[in-house]
């Protein structure tokens, strides 16, 4: 398939809307018919990214309500495309009116008016917004509830590190309940306590930070993914780098992994109650592309939000000369805690796509 | 496309072969009609990559002799398919015979044991070998010249890192003439003398090492990539991990880039002779999934090679129960030195395949 | 691209929605950037094929007014995917709700319950209603206008043949603009007469007709189509094959021309004026799978529509026996009159996809 | 996937070589681990393609002898790509050197040239020459033995019309085992002998004839196929006009039903031992684009072949002036007697890859 704008081969999300248009949405198309699903269980998962929820976010204020268009009839999905919607309200786009031209650092404005022109729907970045995201939770929320209610496969992630704050180690299985009990979205409370306060000191000074989201997928089976272009990593990658602020990926003992000897980095192979474990976990699950039944281990770092208010030093497009710019508006000071459920979802949506391509979940439930 | 064989839009690859079969092997389509191409534009390539050169990878000897069989004519490309083979030779199956149910850790051997069953060719690795990054090293060539000749972007990679070795900084432009002056591919001299020490000790020790590649494109022109799922990371991160030992991936500043504040990371616009730049390229050369003019600098992570002479804990799959094993055969102590032009290959075909995409190369030159 | 929802390779068009459900509609992706569109261009369209018009066709009202979502800025497609819909009225579902269990011969009745299960939203033949052909018109519209606006490319569609009435001989060029001045769409007034007269005779015996449709797309450039399977014929017939009535197409001499010696069937060619062209047009315009740069000539087979008054042997599949049945509700006695817009919808699809894939036009304007 | 020498979502073939290169070949990717393959299972389906068996076909010697390359593991398909290769032999390249200017009425010579310019690969046909379906067959051999050896489906054709001459009606099932005891391949004797003494007349005359082959699939699984975009009269359909004298093609009663009422040409449904069956098969055996059990009948209009003896008025593309051409060489006087093994390869091609989609085929036997 040709398009930027969509992404799995069995089952496809394709996005569609701009920030600023009449609406954001969605067409996940693939799934199984006879899926149970109604708007609150993409609704629930929209509002873990949902802004204006606390001041480590913006503070605009988007409704982000969804509506399912097409593809469930009585409850249940039918196996025909899955349209949903959030109708866009509360946008400010005369503040963005002198960007057509003046670029900002950090941002797609100047790529984006070179590539399409005067053409491009710059208003609230357009295609390029974050905002889009909400369009990957809504086919991740659905994909995240077919893995969960038939192979009881379970996507968690949480934010494991903010600007030079870290936790001191991955979360216990057992953790993941409290990653949504603070607004960070890291279940460590200290740790957390610490991520806001470096958050807000950021926002004072109109600067933004950056971190680390951690990803942990657990109860897979053994053999979904494919040798070669068909990876695990390629298409999870592939999908991860469809958040406009991710810039890294690693997959278990990832960049630290290399520094290691082959003796430390193998996973050693136990029989545990006849089934095959591995007592370490450097593959973060995933040998030779394909899952290994151990949970899939990932973490991703995301750049300091490009949109700051201080002042800096840019270009006008136009009048071809340089410029100080100062960005207006409302913005993150830090985009991290909004980011684990468009993590979730797009993890979620790539390992369906993998199950239903291998049979493991059949096109009719 | 379904397949995980194929990789690309407009111009894709499809790889074939088994390590011990008969050949491996790629099929090129999409490649404009007109390119200039003899077998020695891909060998040149192919011979960076070949093993038993020095005492820092496998001793194996594989010619890995290319043979153009279709797609040209006349010494040009034709717009049909062009069809590459490396016949096999070498190969000391045997070795491998117990490995059908002893899992080598590390190894793709259990997951593609529970995946194929016992169809699974698993001689010499079958299609999970590293040797078949040479298929894309076929591809790759071709697509390095498209690019070169057409609109003038350069790919370069080299070994920045072995185990705990490290480069003092980034190669400048002038020193990608020394990359493969020395057998490690690490243009400092001095800490090319360092890494290939660190290698020797690890074979003494019969175990292996990893590394970090960096990738540095230049000359690239503006508005290569598409927002959300076209973006240049997402293509660049799949093709990528289509590399067996690869576990991680950074564009620009990447993972150190989410511990900086906005201010530090965004990179400020310059006005050059009428031409726009940046100060700093923290961005790695892309925006919004974009090119935005600067060079694409990209840092891999490779794992140490799974392949040790070292007793491991394993189990034999089929007897159920814990083993100690010692894998014999011929291996790399350190896969790394051989990765840069795979690299090269995998981001020149990525990049042809969204100059294709956005008409910058047209189908027939 | 897996899905049997969208078609296209760099134009992808993409069909949701349910023929009682809250919508339908299509995105269309890759639609060049900076096309002047508006909906009243779409509607122009959609108007010719909506039902209601004339006793010729269904008295069903549906309003089929589109609006378009996203994807347009300024009066100016942006390069983003353009999502169209329509929202639906008058649908009287309860008609339906016993034919779940009671399959209407010639309808999808049968298979689909056997594929979705009780998933299946049969109301109003859901997925499979002809009303969705309306969503391959939304996408068609901005296609036609594309080809026009850029290369000059223009297609025609008109009723040749309603039951046994036929048109005397294939329309010529003027005659184009007199197809929509009556309520059959067939350029020869007399004959029109008698069809629309075989066509009431039909309804009045609650019994329905077919047809043939032809298509004549003028003013190609040369080398649009690939050969072997990106042949012009491949693309286009996958894409008409997509309207529920269709069984048979053919181009040029079509299924006449078997009958033919090659010495009357090849098209001798000719100079006029420095450019080639050929006497005859048998080939239908595309040689190889490529277009050589006359007419692209097509015949349509219609069958006639299922949905008959009269009462029909059929089967409860859930009771598992043979039953009378007589389907009630407001029925097409011909589908025909309706068909050319969707014809020149996905002939101007297929032909905008090759025109982009080649180059031939820019992907923004 | 954009490239028109691929076909198949989830069974993907790619087709590679020219007709005068150093090879013609296929890669079937997706086939499922665990079929039992030989070199011989394909052979024996290219035999009867092969040309130079009788007067009726061309008098060239084509050895068509395929060789495995990959993707099979001690007589069993793994999963991995399996490529296939026949290498040529006999080409009288000299023949057609002064084609490359003097364009052969019916052939692509003339769009090929406009399109790949100089670099086309003309010899023999290059890429457009019906020696390139043999490809298909390499593929549609190995879909044919999945097909039977999995689900049970069976696909025949034969020779229903040349010139004129026609059976007097569809062949019964107890008949196919006679369409290869002639040589064009017609399983009514009488009708055999007559096709065959046109045939040879046309030849005489250094003319050729088209005609018409029927195609039926047995013991379809009910389900196959998809709404929209994805039904098996589009799929077939595209993959039937990948050959190169194919102009036309029908599903059921076709072009014949347009003229019936819907009362006649619905197939009334009837219960058979519990079993749901249609009294009439009109429908092709596919409801909405999906299979309803009944056989799939197709019949395919080829083109009389445009290679013929006889003088033709032509042009000189590069001295831009009318010519008077004879094309020597030796041609096949009619294609059809050895069309049969090709429509079954892409019939079978289309319906595996239909049965993979739905899982009714597994990716691990």
């Amino acid at each position: 398939m040709l398009s930027g704008n969509s992404i799995g081969r069995r089952l496809v999300l394709t996005s569609f809307g701009e920030s600023h248009g009449k609406c954001i949405g969605a067409v996940l198309d693939g799934c199984p018919a006879g899926l149970e699903l109604e708007e609150k269980d993409i609704q629930k998962m929209l509002d873990l990214r949902k802004p204006g929820q606390s001041l480590v976010s913006t503070q605009r204020k988007e409704g982000d309500v969804v509506e399912i268009l097409t593809g469930t009839f009585r409850g249940y999905t039918t196996g025909a495309p899955i349209t949903m919607v959030i109708w866009n309200k509360d946008q400010k786009s005369i503040a963005y009116e002198k960007l057509r031209t003046e670029m900002r650092p950090g941002h797609s404005d100047y790529p984006a008016y070179m590539k399409y022109k005067k053409f491009n729907d710059h208003r609230g970045g357009g295609r390029f917004s974050g905002r889009l995201t909400a369009t990957h939770v809504m086919g991740g929320a659905i994909a995240r509830k077919l893995l969960k209610d038939t192979i009881g496969v379970e996507t968690n992630s949480y934010t494991t590190q903010i600007g030079k704050i870290k936790m001191k180690k991955a979360a216990a299985k057992k953790e993941f309940r409290s990653i949504y009990t603070n607004e960070v979205r890291c279940p460590e409370k200290n740790t957390a306590q610490k991520m806001k306060s470096v958050i807000l000191d950021a926002r004072k000074k109109g600067d933004s930070l950056g971190g680390i989201i951690e990803s942990i997928t657990t109860n897979l089976p053994v053999g979904l993914g494919e040798p070669i272009f068909g990876s695990l990593e390629s298409d999870i990658s592939k999908a991860i780098f469809s958040i406009p602020a991710v810039k890294g990926i690693e997959f278990g003992s990832g960049f630290a992994g290399s520094e290691k000897f082959g003796s430390e980095n193998n996973d050693a192979y136990v029989m545990k109650g006849g089934k095959v474990s591995t007592k370490s976990n450097n593959s973060g699950g995933i040998l030779g592309g394909i899952s290994n039944g151990m949970p899939i281990t990932i973490r991703i770092a995301f750049k300091p939000a490009s949109s700051i208010s201080q002042i800096q030093q840019s270009v006008d497009i136009k009048k071809k000369k340089s410029i100080k710019l100062q960005v207006g508006g409302r913005h993150d000071p830090c985009v991290v805690p909004r980011a684990p459920p468009v993590v979730d979802s797009l993890v979620a949506l790539t390992i369906a796509d993998h199950a239903l391509l291998s049979g493991t979940i059949k096109p009719t439930l």
